[in-house]
């Protein structure tokens, strides 16, 4: 089982730190590894406190069912086929825009979490993010 | 009281295997003797990690209510008459599809859940299970 | 990372049972891979309840740390290094026998808890286990 | 209210991290603000994954009373003034060995968390951390 390494992780949040400067909005950003455990987190100066948990948790969710957050949030909408997954495991399961698969020749190898603006922000920070794996 | 022992558990999980295989799914699958506690669990190679935490409360929750958890679902939408029930039993109640009770005699003596694809897939992956009972 | 397979946990469970059998107390096996999370669990017939959960959590513990749950907990009694570390992990550190890593070419790739009878009795039954990955 | 920036962590980190190294062993390594709140955590690699939690949770602990952790360890054997501690705020509590209160002009401006060897392991690379400020 291939997995984001230390270095890795870093090279990941530092892509997402630059998109989230360029763009203005401080961010939580998390990396978990293939087991789904946390590799690294940075609360860049100004993002909310409430995101330190999302940023780890999205980031946790997507390795979960590799998947994108906002995909999954998609099927847990009231009425479709995964509503009520947000009271599995514990808390730690986000239906928000925000998390990502990270990706290695064809095998999810970890996930990127983002949280500290809206939807649109977080994912397009997470996108810079996961793009620099 | 009649329940499930292990050997019952062991071939129910293997019918269910055996249509997870068909369908090309692996899933988490896990069955629940008649006082909802968890007799057996298997994750196959590749299924989803957050599905673990599912499967089993998928598999209590048909216990605890002797019903399939797609139909406490279709009861717990918002506006109808269990809209809210996640949030009771400390996050163990699931529901979305996967979930079934398991009868002998026309009693229920366990249940199991699965959990590891689409509501469809996993509903029919339990089906199989539960025949084999 | 190198990781225990289903069939690894089974043919480890198996072991273990047919130890359990030989003393003559039902267990409760669990086998985790090597990112801590539960491959494979099964109660045999009468034994306790409350052990699901601590043969689950000794499982997760020993590849948290990389230890036997019986050495951690050595470390873990009151006026030693590592006193209060049961309170961490949200209550998934179990600090006495029946938990090991599980090891393969010299490289930690899962683990097994056990749970059910005296604690030299889980130790005897997760070593069996163990034996035969 | 001064408190620790992302940059001042990040030389923390590096501090703490190059004195792991030094002494063969990967560590966790977490740095909490003046509020207590995460500002940013590091798994090296190879460290244990029990340790996670357990570094957040000594930095946080150590901004939580203002302690060292092994200080308040000390306080929190049986039969002295403190027992218990560890069951309070929902299992954040640490009472040994790696968690160390950071200072500035004489004010407390947030904490180190480290977790991944012996307890004076973990010490030694929080006070070379700490050094860093």
């Amino acid at each position: 089982m291939d997995t984001v390494t230390l270095e890795d992780a870093r090279r990941v949040i530092a892509a997402a730190e630059a998109k989230a400067a360029e763009i203005g909005q401080p961010m939580n950003i998390a990396v978990a590894d293939a087991g789904g455990n946390l590799v690294s987190h940075v609360r860049m100066d100004g993002a909310w406190l409430g995101s330190i948990d999302i940023s780890i948790n999205k980031a946790f969710t997507s390795r979960a069912f590799d998947i994108q957050t906002k995909d999954l949030g998609d099927n847990a909408q009231p009425g479709n086929q995964f509503y009520g997954i947000h009271a599995s495991n514990h808390g730690r399961i986000m239906i928000f825009a925000g998390g990502l698969p990270l990706s290695r020749d064809g095998q999810v190898v970890g996930s990127i979490g983002v949280s500290g603006g809206s939807g649109e922000q977080d994912q397009s920070v997470a996108e810079a993010g996961a793009a620099a794996l």
